[in-house]
């Protein structure tokens, strides 16, 4: 894994070159007397198209110009053309800046953002212009990542670490989880799993050496690092990974988000989705077959079920039979209904059942 | 620090005769041929009493009995003892379990849950009884704490880890927190930050050696476990602690309930509560001399700062001027909002003269 530049410094190259290229490009325009423009892919929903062979949304080939021809591009432009600046000097500094720290520090560019909407929206279309993703500019969203326990070295900055050895809530994924190296591992696998409360099961019971797993809690839709680093995890280091959420429909989601990426995030679920992660549970199946405590499933929940059973992402076999299975019984049960059996049932019945995995 | 018992052995011993005096109380009355009844302190606000000199809220000397010679008191008692042996258990087994997961166990109870509701009551109901805290009782909340950079080494279980590396994140603090010693503490200070974003921004700049401190990232509200780590480092380890929130009446509050603890948690502020933490900002004098890009006060700001200036936990000298003269600007801001000057000078400036350091 250390040939040559380090994953980090691969990536700090890429990206500052990206961001040369838009400026030289500038540049370039205005010494051939032409107007400066950008061409900059459509994020429209009319260009958000699923991939069936990739299995995650990806943008189409449409795409528009910005240009300081236009006079209601020009401001926008600008901000463009300030915030490339911006991410050229933290890049250059290995720094980073929270969007919001971004917002204020452009008070003094005299093209200021005038809400926080206005500062996101220049930072996605960045992403998608260069082909970058946004935590490789520098830009962070606010929120940390996932926790991940078990036994993981990784290298950040100069700090070896290892995530068995940080804790009982384990290594919190950082946004910039693309300065991390991966050093070692001694797992098999991932386990993901929706809540704390869960991850804590799984901690206690050491499900990571008798399932030889990392364990992942997601804190509900997972962030941006989560999703990264998921996706680094499976393709760098080859291990299967596996989600388990409760059993309703935004349960579902939050694997499927993971697995298939969003359609708002198109542009770089090339970086995001784990296509071969696995959703193993809870399903409706699972309601049934151990008797889970249940609760009724509400109408916005059964209006759910039914958009998932027409998205894309969910026309196979299995989660069509599951969306029709859990919409006959009309009930949803929690991932922590299992203790109904015991604290320790889930651990040393459902989680070796569902990975196939005997101890 | 490691004379006689540990701090989690102390506390452990000291809950598990908690729990088996209760029950002891308990065959007492029935082998007295008494009717069994427990004696609970009232949590009822006109037992919450504002302590001058403690600075906290406490409970005052009310209680109710709680009887099995009471129809409509049985099933709450049954509850009550179900679960003080389920947490007997727990702590005998060194084991931890959500409230939720023991909502799911008590389907086996005979007087089972009907709501989340009614299984968090008697968790409180049985803090506030036996004089001890959930955690203590191995009942946890589903969510971790605050985030912790900086030199403070830990003992976690048999893990010694140190703060300072454990990933640009930092530690975690997790709801077990109790269970964990301090072996060792190179800092002089503690400086708790509202949110995440302000946290990286410290850690970037290498506030945790400038300043000789740990760097807290609150993540808005305290959790119990932020407010219980505080605490500690501040009674064991004579840490003093500054408290650093949006210029609002909500950053103010997160700060306040560190301080002086909250009202509804009466009964475990003496182990939550930090009275001589200090709010250093963002103060409404601070948006006014540093001349800083604000939002206008909305209705629901100025109601709650006309709230917090009745609040007897608000009567200081300090707390009046700063409310009346935020709600004579009628603005707010964010802490972020100070990198309109760049993104370095909080900590270059306002952190060292907030704090009394020179560089």
């Amino acid at each position: 894994m250390k040939k040559g530049l380090s994953h980090k410094e691969k990536r700090k190259e890429y990206t500052f070159n990206k961001l040369k290229e838009l400026g030289q490009g500038i540049v370039a325009d205005v010494e051939q007397k032409k107007v400066p423009s950008l061409k900059i892919p459509s994020r429209g929903t009319g260009n958000i198209v699923y991939d069936d062979a990739k299995k995650y949304y990806v943008l189409g080939d449409r795409y528009g110009r910005r240009s300081l021809g236009n006079v209601k591009q020009i401001r926008k432009m600008g901000q463009m053309v300030f915030t490339a600046n911006f991410c050229k000097d933290l890049v250059q500094r290995e720094k980073t800046a929270t969007i919001r720290e971004m917002y204020y520090v452009s008070e003094g560019w005299g093209v200021e953002f005038n809400t926080q909407q206005e500062s996101n929206t220049v930072g996605e279309d960045l992403e998608v212009a260069l082909g970058t993703t946004r935590e490789d500019l520098g830009l962070m969203p606010e929120e940390d990542g996932a926790s991940v326990y078990g036994d993981l070295t990784l290298l950040d900055d100069d700090v070896e670490l290892n995530a068995k050895k940080s804790g009982k809530s384990g290594y919190t994924i950082s946004p910039t989880i693309d300065q991390v190296e991966f050093l070692d591992c001694g797992v098999e696998r991932v386990l993901a799993v929706e809540t704390m409360g869960m991850f804590h099961r799984l901690v206690q019971e050491n499900a990571y050496d008798r399932f030889n797993t990392l364990v992942v809690g997601l804190k509900g839709q997972a962030a941006r690092a989560t999703r990264r680093f998921i996706k680094r995890l499976n393709t760098e280091l080859n291990l299967p990974v596996y989600i388990c959420n409760d059993g309703d429909p935004w349960g579902f989601h939050i694997a499927q988000v993971i697995i298939s990426g969003s359609a708002k995030l198109a542009h770089v679920n090339y970086d995001l989705a784990t296509p071969n992660a696995q959703f193993i549970g809870v399903t409706a199946s699972d309601i049934i077959n151990y008797d889970l405590p249940t609760d009724p499933l509400k109408d916005i929940d059964v209006l759910r079920l039914k958009e998932l059973s027409k998205d894309p992402r969910y026309q196979t076999d299995f989660w069509q039979t599951e969306i029709k299975k859990m919409l006959k019984i009309g009930k949803k049960a929690e991932q922590q209904s299992f203790s109904k059996y015991g604290l320790e049932y889930i651990v040393d019945t459902y989680f070796p059942h569902k990975l196939g995995i005997e101890e």
